[in-house]
């Protein structure tokens, strides 16, 4: 038996696949675990069970490269590519002053090598993926909003307050925060002190918004609710159709005429 | 007649139900007026009143208990099961100071038993845990985003707030804040001040969570959908199907078939 | 021509309808007029107006009673009774200091017979109050998680703020804020101090009562499309069915039945 | 090949059509660095910028309306009304210091022709329109609870806080607000401080608006649906429908009778 096909063996194994997971969990742990304030000890134990879980991803990514067959081909799969880059950026020395930020943020994405392990999860995200494209252009219709009432917002309102109108992209993520209706009175009172009316200004803008956000969102339902309706009618192809009757019914006829033409041919 | 006949026509009967319904409301009536200041004659009107309900339900559930055949089954039953512990424990003497509160929590969840007498609830309450195991994968998924926002906020912003962002637990209760859109801009400009460019790690989140959670409902609205769609077909057996419409024209066919081989060998 | 055919003639013309809806909206106006601070002058106009949109009331209401046939009938639709109550009421003097508010609301109240004369305004306030029974026992199960969550806050949040936790029914306005999550963290964070656990009463009682809200807004869109699609079905008692494609299928069977039954019985 | 067809190839030609919405975007862009604080160097830049933006617009413009054919359908259509609008309306000097911020503010609507110049937006926006007059009666049905819960809070809570509550158009803006569940809590405390029972004002309000929100919404999806159900069934009229089936079996009876006949007409 070849080195490949054993690897190959092991990967597809359902308790080497535990063990990764558990070793995912046990890095998302030490992770979490170095935001609390713990005794020396335990600081040291953490980067003991660093290093041991970053010797365990290289071995199980190193596995997964060697049982791939052509090798070139683990590089196509884009989960492969992350976890390697992951598992490889995690490996150079960031531990001076300046870089230690960096270092702890990388482990971080380590807990997302349970979303490229879990094959349930995988799928989950790439639907949700798939779902972005179709709302392209009510995202650029809502950005075309965003940046009329942002530029019309900072030009009026920059004098009222420029903490939350200074420039274009400050009164974008104000707006976003108007609609999110997060203390958006607080925005709009302030306004109103200077400019009475500015009120239709953050009343028109919640209206465009949620209206293009429910357009959006009802969108998104209907079109799910065909391809589910397209998929069931596709899935079963065994399932009789209206088409077999009318082709039955054809050929009775068919049958009929024929046995007609000939009754009628041996009548005589 | 036996006993236990006649004990299960009492429970089976309306006048039962509907006064046991009657102590239980009682039962919250008297847990809901304990939290008024109320005189020292009410206060034992009410401790009275707490008696006599506790007696009714022992009776209750031991007529329960009596009435069902075979009597190990009355375990079997998850709500039973509930019943009797609810009211075990408040018998337990707790009314020194220490445990008071416990005791008075108990008589709390004294209410929840009209769940388990009115079978419409029950019947709702089934459904909507049924509904969860299917949220699964997406609550996993969500639980994963939460986690390592949490790890980078507390890893990031420990330092600018350490009350919202001390450690990992601390920093997804504020995370969940945020998915609320709960003041979430306070959180996000004291950050901003330290790390101006803090507001793509908020944005960023709370369209994740959004879409992740759109995404968990218009689910659950197709599938829910489609349940009651295939009830439907399911429920009438009796309906006319494309099938039998089928078999009645392939019958036909066979029968001119027939015919027409009678016809044709009687012919000569 | 009767005086009562007359009336029936009158108050189903057009132009008197267009009359009536115009004097609503002048009785709106003097509503909302009255809230401003106005000159003694046009607060006499008002006062005019007001007798003048009174009179035409009590006489349209008078035809409309009286092109009732028979006039007991008018009593039978609740818009009558409706109508007749608002006009009614505010004929009796008010207007001395304490009971001028309630004359004043009276007033408001006129302008719902907006609704009682604009019949598809009445048809859709109709539609909306029919689908509020079929959420009766959501709502029950609602109310019993908001008693028991307002039951347990009230004895254990009530020492740390009384004016939120004091008794159970303030606890259950104090839920609602937080159902509707409005500052709910203000509220957390102050019981979180004497209760560091205390975040889970909060979290668990919003996921409880989002999970069914959500379902109920799933049931209500899953009923209501059913309901179209049987209205769809019922509305067109002419479109072809399946069943009729059979009867014929079975039909045209007996015929080629009988006929070589004949034909069999003719052969020899 | 004349001046006309020249144009009308040129504004079909995609190479034009991305000059324009670069034009556009550069557009939107001078319009949004006009926000932040830049140095003269700049601001002269972005003042040329605007003259060659302003110039190209208009030859764009010019050679639409050269290459519409007969020149007056050219102001049949809307989106072209709007372009020279907002291109005439920016060619005025305004710049003096009492009108310059209404020049800059014509210079904004001029990233609105993002819309008029992209097929799918233009969709877009106007299947956003078109759903706009079947949410009428709901509209008005909101406006009138907007009407008279406005009237009533002016006239009961005014003493209270004038600033909320002053006249009616200021209570509409409020309760707007409590719609918006935006520190809604704050505005009823303080009510309840003089009127103890107001809270009933605000949770009826509250119930009231979201049920009518959620019918609105329920209302869209179901229309939509419907609308999609339509659309898919009149799209493909070469699919094989049940009339095809039944009219097939019609005509094999007919012949089978035809047949009948016959042969009993031969048969004496």
């Amino acid at each position: 038996m070849s080195w490949q096909s054993r690897f190959e063996e092991l990967i597809t194994n359902k308790v080497f696949e535990f063990f990764i997971i558990f070793i995912i969990m046990a890095s998302a742990l030490t992770v979490g675990a170095k935001t609390y304030n713990i005794t020396p000890f335990w600081l040291s134990v953490l980067a003991v069970a660093d290093i041991g879980i970053t010797v365990i991803f290289i071995t199980e990514i190193s596995i997964r490269f060697l049982a791939t067959h052509p090798r070139r081909d683990f590089f196509k799969n884009g989960w492969n590519i992350f976890d390697t880059l992951i598992v490889t950026i995690s490996l150079i020395p960031l531990d001076n002053s300046d870089m230690a930020l960096v270092a702890r943020l990388v482990r971080v994405f380590r807990v997302l090598r349970m979303i490229s392990i879990i094959p349930e999860l995988r799928i989950l995200l790439n639907s949700l993926l798939k779902a972005l494209p179709r709302l392209g252009y009510v995202m650029a219709l809502m950005f075309i909003i965003f940046y009329i009432y942002a530029a019309a917002g900072s030009l009026i309102f920059e004098d009222v307050n420029p903490v939350l109108w200074g420039d274009i992209s400050i009164a974008m993520l104000t707006l976003f925060r108007v609609m999110t209706l997060e203390d958006w009175t607080d925005v709009m009172y302030e306004t109103m002190v200077v400019y009475p009316m500015s009120w239709t200004f953050y009343i028109s803008f919640i209206f465009l918004t949620a209206f293009a956000f429910l357009n959006m969102v009802i969108g998104i339902v209907v079109n799910v609710l065909e391809e589910e309706h397209q998929k069931e009618r596709d899935a079963d192809p065994d399932i009789l159709h209206l088409e077999d009757v009318y082709a039955e019914v054809k050929a009775l006829r068919a049958l009929i005429e024929k046995q007609q033409g000939g009754s009628s041919g041996s009548g005589p």
